[in-house]
């Protein structure tokens, strides 16, 4: 599945981000790529893109093309909060920590409001409260949106059950519910359940819909669930300079992914990989895990001279960045086996 | 140089955004999806591109890649002007008809103040009536940026003199330059001048570098001049969605595309492909030829009847958007001189 | 009506901006000074300032009081189109030419489209194209919303039939009406026809409803006939620093201008004291009067020599704003009949 | 001080923004009212304003006029941070709490950090580390302003070495520094010291000048130390719909206020009655006194059946909104020592 089977092992852990392009999807690209084709989403290559997702989530849906996950989460976000509008979310959530504000760029300066939870995962009753607190008291943020993250920041994934609880607070409370998607094919893939099950009919309006990270390389996707919404992303969109002209090469990304099952594919994989990693650390002398690894991150407290070596012998990873000697790895789509083991083998040695 | 040189000629004269990706370019694109990379432009591939970019422009240059031609002008605009700034633009000026308000959106709500002139090339005296116009008066936008597009909407270009005078008025008035170089390669192409005299020698700030229609696929980028700049358009543009984390993938794009001139050399194709149609129209009666094709955009008057029948046969162009009875043929990097010559006999076999 | 009516006459002729409060207002002002009162528009004066407008527009409006018109306007049109439409409005309109960008900065980055006509008056063909151009058409800001100036800015009235049509126009296009009422009184007073004709009747949405230049002193409104709109206002308002405390300062004003008709006839007074001068200085050698002033604002063309004696006298008002040798005087409620026979004196005296 | 003295006992404690205009206030707001003046701020009063707060800071400064605190806070907000920066402040502040987002629109998005400290009070170890927190990196918003209020939302006030101590650790990390002043001038009657001292000596940077809880009608003002940034103010005030034609208005309120320290002598007042109240409440059985009533505001918890028997008797005030049980009274300008007598005898005696 990897191009690096041979030669020395990928030292990259970092993030699922640092990986390359699917072959599959590389090659799709490239293949389209002669001859003319009407721009902006009318080609042929666009339709099959939108048809593959339709019928992955037993209905229509409505479709558009992204060039990042961040334009992802923010159009879809300004699409579902008036400016006045306050969006509940985790407080370890990309939207309120990694994206310089871009909600609030696309929104007009609705508010994020973090909540607490395990694992990055918000806690219901904390939900609950904050989307009924003040609401219809102009001298506060209307409580708009939520926004989920499907599998969290922190590798963990919220149970069939816990989003559809999700989603009933939010209904309950009238409120729109958003689903950050960076890693939802690890989720679809670590829970078995039907993309439909963990989205739409669970109160899901809009999906930011991951695929860099498992495998595409300049094509992410909104999901329109809540087709009402859709004339108004596209707007939003071509005045954020998210209407690309060539749209069919983003489109054959995605369309490569999703056909044969490759997305799945990908993600299982990644989970696999950090899996095996996970196996392979706990038994290891000083190495403590830390939280579940659900889909494709693990985090584990490391003692200092492991840490070192390993960024010594060249491994790339966070580290200290959550706390002072807890560390995390990421596996991709493109880690394989024998960069895993490699890495366990080095963290036995450097433990002995 | 197209694809297209066997089977049916390509009847596509709508758009330079309706061709696919250079060979070379969707060669190098595949050429780096194995293995890992830094993500963010943190890449070779991303200095890479940069640093071909300040050898073409004669100095130190920073980069920033984007999804689309609208977010490098939106972006360039953004960091150029406050929201209680004006932007001096033609009224035929892309920014101003055909990006959805993207300028208004990224600058905060910013005007722009359309302009006069030939051929969609800005009037030098309503410049400096507009660059002074209510300066300083709180109850107006504040005079703050000059855009000017190169080559033009209409398919013309500024000569080096009509820039710099641009350049001096603007520079006079204490505002800052953009160009919009959608079209920069044909300009440089037709003009025989060097990219430095063209931009920064003549004032301009940052340059909007187009490249999708003239090659690329999913890569544009703004050349910043005024390095005092840089992180801010950096913070701008991650907040706006525009920073991907695979950036290798734009930036391989963006290198073939620098590599061996290959840019100059598709831009003067094109170019001669739209001075060939217009040698090819020029004696067909009927047929008033309208304006110059400096670059690769011809515009003419056609009799309905050849209009409808060139329809008919399966040719894409706009007509009747700008007037009734005008025709635009706009030809790419892609178009061969059998495309060109396929269209010329249909229309002279229309018109007799 | 004027507190100068002794001393020297008043030289003011620049704009009724200029005039301080009506006596009747200040007195009401202060007659609520002591003691508590709900804050935030919840006390009994705000209640009677709604109460009389529902009155005087013979049917239930909400009303937010804000203080200034360039709010007031603001605040409608942000009401009335998305970020990503287009305001229509004449080219000589305030909201386009004299608030800094307002409009732009509360619809979060909206384009004022500018349209011709007389007199500052829209013209119904030009607005007829407009309201229907590239409606849905992602690349073009969508066209949202009509912003009619009544009186206009150059002291022209719409006829009743004038403004049925442009709404009629407006209603067939699917697009919300926004009326400028800065001098919507002098307008009512001009026209003889109901506040309710003028306005809701003929499909007004939002009515800015301005005091400020007719005798209030720190109180303008928006008179809310889609109250579907009223709550959206409301938070706009407040987020917008325009939802003040003490209220019933603001609203204490405008409940004594709309009371016994104070606010019908400060306005008549103001344009009859236009009309005087109109009538005083028609024949006057070397005058000429330019439009009509519907109002109580009078254009003329002034030989040079005249307009400097005037300056020299200490009069003030605009010239050489328009065009070289334009001047205008406007006269408001305070402007004494005095005022007016002394300036035209002065006007016969130089042109002798 | 009060008009009140005679008949019952005022009975609201619900907050200052209850109380009226102190009389000598709206006697010079009355007293300005006849004739005309310049407009937009180029009077004779606004000048006078403006030299008065140059007197009582002992510097020049410029001042803007604003209608509301919320546009005071929010317009200072997005002078001093760009739109994809932070703005540090307490987690209960105002600004964060009660203004509907208003700093988020005005900044185009900027991100509040709320932070934690004692009575609303910012924490100095907590403000060094989120000064420096992520700085400079683009994923991130960039602290750029720390907000501090004096005195606070919850009635305390931070010592002169507290604002000191806040001013070192801003200016150290490169931070510009907003002082929220609703209650300032309780603040500096409370703590004795010069307002000098208490601002721009300590790094403030613009100060909210608080004007309306303390006896003025319609108008608050923003104190700019740093002149570098009055034109950019000019220009947000005129844009949001902030620049009142009529500024004497306005003006001569705030000439009034600081006249014969009548700004001192209402807040001292105010001080001195919530102080009262505190010694009138300290014994009453069942009644808790919480915090320090520093300023005019007291936190208290009450048994519930005194709450509700002083509800019942008419009283408001605040209460279960922070804590169950838990109330707050504030005092005025305009509350009598009768009326703190009165409340006190009340409790007491529901006590009993």
């Amino acid at each position: 599945m990897s191009s690096t089977t041979t030669g020395p092992a990928a030292r990259v852990f970092s993030s699922d981000n640092a990986a390359g392009g699917s072959p599959e999807i590389v090659e799709a690209m490239a293949a389209v790529a002669a001859g003319p084709a009407l721009p902006y989403g009318a080609d042929e290559c666009t339709a099959a893109a939108e048809s593959r997702l339709s019928e992955i989530f037993e209905r229509d849906v409505d479709v558009l093309l992204v060039s990042t996950g961040t334009a992802a989460n923010a159009l879809s976000l300004a699409a579902l909060t008036p400016p006045w509008g306050s969006v509940l979310c985790h407080r370890d959530s990309h939207i309120n920590n990694d994206e310089c504000g871009a909600p609030e760029f696309y929104t007009a300066g609705a508010k994020l409001v973090p909540l607490g939870g395990d694992d990055a995962r918000i806690d219901p009753e904390q939900l609950r409260a904050a989307a009924r607190h003040k609401a219809g008291d102009v001298h506060s943020v209307e409580p708009s949106v939520v926004s989920v993250t499907q599998a969290t920041e922190t590798g963990a994934v919220y149970t069939l059950d816990e989003i559809r609880t999700l989603g009933s607070i939010t209904e309950e409370a009238g409120l729109r519910l958003h689903m950050d998607g960076a890693r939802f094919a690890g989720a679809v893939a670590a829970l078995g359940c039907t993309p439909a099950e963990l989205t739409w009919r669970a109160g899901v309006d809009l999906l930011s819909f991951g695929a860099t990270k498992n495998g595409t390389m300049t094509a992410d996707a909104i999901v329109v669930f809540d087709r009402s919404l859709t004339s108004e992303l596209a707007f939003r969109a071509k005045r954020a300079g998210q209407l690309t002209s060539k749209m069919r090469f983003q489109a054959a990304q995605l369309d490569a992914y999703l056909r044969d099952d490759l997305w799945l594919r990908n993600a299982a994989h990644a989970n696999a990989m950090a899996a095996r990693l996970q196996e392979g650390l706990k038994a290891v002398p000083g190495v403590e895990l830390l939280g579940t690894a659900d889909v494709n991150i693990l985090f584990c407290r490391l003692p200092r001279r492991i840490t070192e070596a390993l960024l010594a012998e060249g491994y790339t990873f966070y580290h200290d960045r959550w706390e002072p000697g807890v560390v995390r790895f990421v596996t991709s789509f493109a880690t394989t086996e024998r960069d895993v083991d490699h890495l366990v083998r080095s963290v036995v040695r450097h433990a002995a």
